[in-house]
């Protein structure tokens, strides 16, 4: 038997202390505030093995709120290749998620959980607009591309909302092929198409 | 004093135990399957009071869940005048409903009600399609104009989950004009404007 130190050594009881610790960093403080560094003084713990046993923060995130994947680990893959078809990729990817018998329920657990108030909205919310809505405009690097990447955002949620946690009306029942030709071309606008500028708006603003 | 009969007389015990009967049967039964009579029976009252305290189903519908509106009263106004410009009335009516201090948190507590269960979602589903999107779907009256009202639905509830309830990235300052300039252009392709058929699509679902 090994002798109890202060650091604990790497084993699944320790891989398990991490995500407690993480859970309720994020929780306290929200996505964007907690470091890998924070999480592994919290759990008496080298940041090194953080690092051995998750991806990142964004994939201990994932982690710790039971999300069926981590952003960082399959977003790249979904945004390389072509701008003008980047859309379509998008909403397929999107919707296999859902469909998925793996991957479907933690979706939508996970939205469920996330909406279900203020504090949970406000913790998923910082993770999405940082390691999903900010690589999609990373990828875009046009104007406004994080207001892209967030209008995106909103079609894509409320298509999920509607079809698989309402299961509403005649969406239900759609094809893939019928969502994809109905709905991949407001994504595709939204990513690179025109966006009115509001002359008014901005006066406004200033 | 009034006698008690059988029949509960008009007065505001009356009317909380109709809105009573009507949470529960719709809870259990769902709002299609549920009629004025069944919760005029189950509250031991006649039909007319029914139609005395409320605006019909609908309205006996939004006063159980709360929701800040009856859909009968307000859509006819919103859904008359030109067809060309409806996305953009339709928006800007959903946005008014969500940022004003009367009725926005209402529409908050009643959505976050609504995704926090299967049994829920269900529920408020039920009603949206028969009350708001068939409503919208008579008013197209064009081809597949179900499925023309539920996308329209799916870019509103999101945009709502974004802004409102995730308040995640830029969505969350932009203005009223900003987002009617984004979006209405969506909404109005979804209600008018061309929905590809997917010929794959038809052959494959016979």
């Amino acid at each position: 038997m090994m002798a109890r130190t202060g650091r604990r050594p790497g084993n699944a009881d320790t891989r398990q202390q991490i995500v407690d610790v993480a859970r309720a960093q994020f929780a306290e403080q929200g996505y964007d505030a907690v470091s890998l560094r924070a999480v592994a003084r919290g759990a008496g713990v080298d940041p090194a093995l953080i690092h051995h046993y998750f991806d990142g923060k964004s994939g201990l995130f994932a982690e710790v709120l039971q999300l069926p994947l981590d952003p960082a680990t399959v977003l790249p893959a979904v945004l390389s290749g072509d701008l003008d078809r980047l859309g379509e990729r998008l909403l397929r990817f999107f919707l296999e998620l859902w469909e998925s018998p793996e991957t479907g329920p933690r979706m939508r657990a996970a939205v469920r959980a996330a909406l279900s108030s203020e504090q949970a909205s406000a913790r998923l919310g910082d993770f999405v607009v940082r390691e999903v809505l900010g690589r999609l405009a990373d990828r875009l690097g046009s104007d406004r591309a994080l207001l892209r990447a967030t209008l995106t955002g909103t079609q894509l949620i409320g298509l999920a909302v509607v079809r698989y946690l309402v299961q509403a009306g005649p969406l239900r029942q759609a094809s893939i092929e019928q969502i994809v030709a109905a709905v991949a071309p407001t994504l595709q606008r939204y990513l690179t198409g025109r966006l009115p500028t509001d002359r008014t708006d901005t006066a406004e603003q200033g």
